[in-house]
């Protein structure tokens, strides 16, 4: 494996004297600083960028600067509209049998308090099932608290099963008639910053005040609880819909050199949530992608057009990935794929289900091989930025696994910041996302369109 | 080294079989839950202890109640009064160039701004130094910012030099004509929670607004100004002095056999700073002293009495031990020492200079040997609770130097949380100070005044 540095390889490629493309392990192998500057950039330029605020706003603008100025193609802002949802303050306390603070965050929709707040007796259910189950008599005027466990997985599984606590559980209170909700965060620290995310709320359900304990905070609340006293909490949240407001996916392109050979859609999402700067989640897939797409560009046009999308509002709802699919349901997509769960290393290559093998898939996977990646048995989902366009279309979707042990510890929370930032990690996904396009992008072969 | 259970130490000890005083490794080799029942129950039952507040009283009460039950002697409150000190609402902004909050927490005795905040450009410097050589005309009418490096170390002596900034910066910018001081907290961590702690005005300064950025914070302060723009920050604290209110020493004891025989003085300090519960620093420090004394206690009299004592208002400036100093100067106590280094393991014992060597000395080196502790060669100083008796008196100190590799990452934060302490490492705490009781209440030999 040569290593050269990336002036060395633009200086090389871009000199007249080459005829073939460049050997797709120089280009995976490069390193430059792209990534790093993206992340550290949109992070401390721009900060959180909740979406469809004035913050998301000036964060297309700079996205918009950014990507015509590394030299990507067709470089502008696809528009669309959404409903806006507000923080506002936030406050929790044990009133009573032992007064004290809890570290609280809203989840995305909430409703809000009163102003003064909102004071009731504690219902405790150690997960979903225990409160789905509950008699609404034992829930209606009360304050919900869901505990549960979660713990780190390389793959992230856990966040799926503990997250319908999230998803599901407010509108499961609400349709009860509790007063309001709390849940354990949907994280693996142990650290008083709370696990904000969105919940929707189920067609027959009022909304209600909900949101989030930190982990000590949910630990220290089943402790009191543990004493067998009513335990009365005091919350107030000034969380609410604000309206309609805009957002937008940013795209910026690598031209083709074949107009027909279809596009390579490559993308993560510009929002974030509130709390942190929004670095693991998604600056750093942001930077990924773009500095593997920026290796390709510099040593001369791809056969297939390479396509960067920063997509807005993913946070709220994967409002981008719709707009995104609605707006180019009509293009032959040859893949798609996207970078969303942070920046630690890639360890797997999952492909659509029809391509367990084949020739370009086994070219994938000996590329990624020496990066330490390995061919997973599941199929490709994409995230929610990807997945509408994949449905809409069929396009074989590509999903490069991060490892996601340490993601949920920072998730959603305001430790989200680019000092969780693992500069040798994210440099390894450069070079697996370079590898993935340099191949895509150029072979002669496609994988197989879902059906 | 045999190990017995608590009940069945319990139960051999208190049977009147025995003639001679139970066998030092027997002690320190047991194991009870007296320590974290203790840490358990003052961090979920009272939570945060500002000195002199309310929260505080309530942890007296609750001390009280736990040393009776726990069959301690002489348990009595003894009272003092104190300036109060306290934290209000928080809160700051960068304004210009990049709009973005920041996470800060007051320090001690820090003034207030007016009520809407004040406004102004960052004046930063690299450290303490470079901030007392800085011209008056550089800071006045600015906010300055110090930022410096503290790395963990095991001895915490990083935080002599880096809390230098916290305890002198505030004054020397305030005598310069500063609007207001933020530093980056003292703290080795990466977490958005800002490390608060006292400090004290100079006579000369008039007191400004004063506070600590949480390192993440701080670093991406220091990324906006390494942009060359100037910097606007708003900052907005609520701090306030709040008159002389009440705090108090708790005392319990188990009465030596000897009245002639004299005191051996260990302790830790009941009140916390308000953002965390005070797990580490102090509640730990108390539960491991009473569960050792505890040990002593049930297996007959020791030939000298065993003072414990839970100081209040150490945070602020160590009002407690003063308290006690003044109250108990014309006593004789043959040994001090405290807890008050979070709960991690003991690596070190140093006595007080004159002892050096001797056959007290050496027999409390060999009885804490198997527990992994070494003899260093400084002189013991004491913290600041038992640090004033030690200097009114003359009394051999002793220190049990515990590892303060990760204490410095939660230290004065709303980390400090029960989650934090190890059960294991505190056991061994215990098992030190069960040995150093267990010798220093009976030995025919006693340790050296401090000349």
């Amino acid at each position: 494996m040569i290593r050269i540095v990336a002036p060395a390889l633009a200086l090389l490629l871009t000199t007249a004297s080459f005829a073939a493309p460049p050997n797709v392990a120089d280009l995976r192998d490069a390193r430059d600083e792209t990534a790093w500057e993206i992340l550290d950039g949109i992070t401390t330029e721009v900060g959180q960028r909740l979406a469809g605020t004035p913050a998301e706003a000036r964060g297309r603008d700079w996205a918009v600067a950014k990507l015509k100025a590394l030299g990507f193609a067709n470089v502008h802002v696809e528009p669309f509209t959404m409903p806006i949802w507000q923080r506002g303050e936030e406050s929790a306390e044990i009133v009573s049998p032992f007064p004290q603070k809890l570290v609280v965050a809203a989840l995305g929709n909430s409703g809000a308090t009163p102003a003064g707040g909102v004071t009731g007796e504690i219902a405790s259910f150690d997960g979903l099932d225990a409160l789905a189950k509950a008699p609404d008599a034992a829930i209606k005027g009360k304050i919900v608290f869901v505990n549960h466990h979660m713990t780190a997985q390389q793959d992230g599984g856990s966040y799926g099963e503990a997250g319908a606590i999230r998803r599901m559980g407010p509108s499961i209170a609400a349709k009860k008639g509790a007063l309001a909700i709390v849940i354990r965060s949907i994280g693996t620290d142990h650290h008083r910053l709370a696990h904000t995310g969105v919940q929707n709320w189920a067609e027959s359900a009022q909304p209600i005040p909900a949101a989030a304990l930190s982990v000590p905070d949910a630990e220290q609340l089943a402790r009191v609880l543990e004493r067998r006293k009513p335990v009365m909490l005091h919350l107030t949240l000034g969380a609410h819909m604000a309206g309609t407001g805009t957002s937008g996916n940013v795209v910026a392109e690598v031209p083709g050199r074949d107009p027909k050979a279809g596009i390579v859609l490559v993308g993560g999402h510009l929002d974030s949530w509130d709390l942190g700067t929004g670095a693991i989640d998604d600056a750093s897939g942001l930077a990924i992608v773009t500095a593997a797409a920026k290796r390709i560009m510099i040593t001369g046009k791809p056969r297939r057009t390479i396509r960067i999308v920063w997509f807005g509002a993913e946070e709220p709802g994967g409002f981008g990935g719709d707009a995104y699919a609605k707006a180019h349901v009509g293009e032959r997509h040859v893949l798609v794929g996207e970078s969303d769960s942070g920046a630690d290393r890639v360890w797997r290559l999952e492909l659509t289900a029809a391509d367990t093998k084949g020739p370009l898939a086994d070219r994938l996977t000996l590329a990624l091989a020496p990066l330490g990646i390995t061919r997973g048995h599941d199929a490709a989902h994409g995230g929610t930025d990807v997945a509408p366009i994949a449905k809409a279309t069929g396009a074989p979707v590509i999903d490069l696994s991060q490892d996601a042990t340490r993601y949920f510890d920072i998730h959603h929370t305001a430790d989200d910041t680019i000092d969780k930032v693992d500069p040798e990690q994210m440099q390894q996904n450069v070079a697996a996302w370079t590898a993935v396009l340099a191949i895509a992008a150029e072979d002669r072969d496609e994988l197989s369109p879902v059906k």
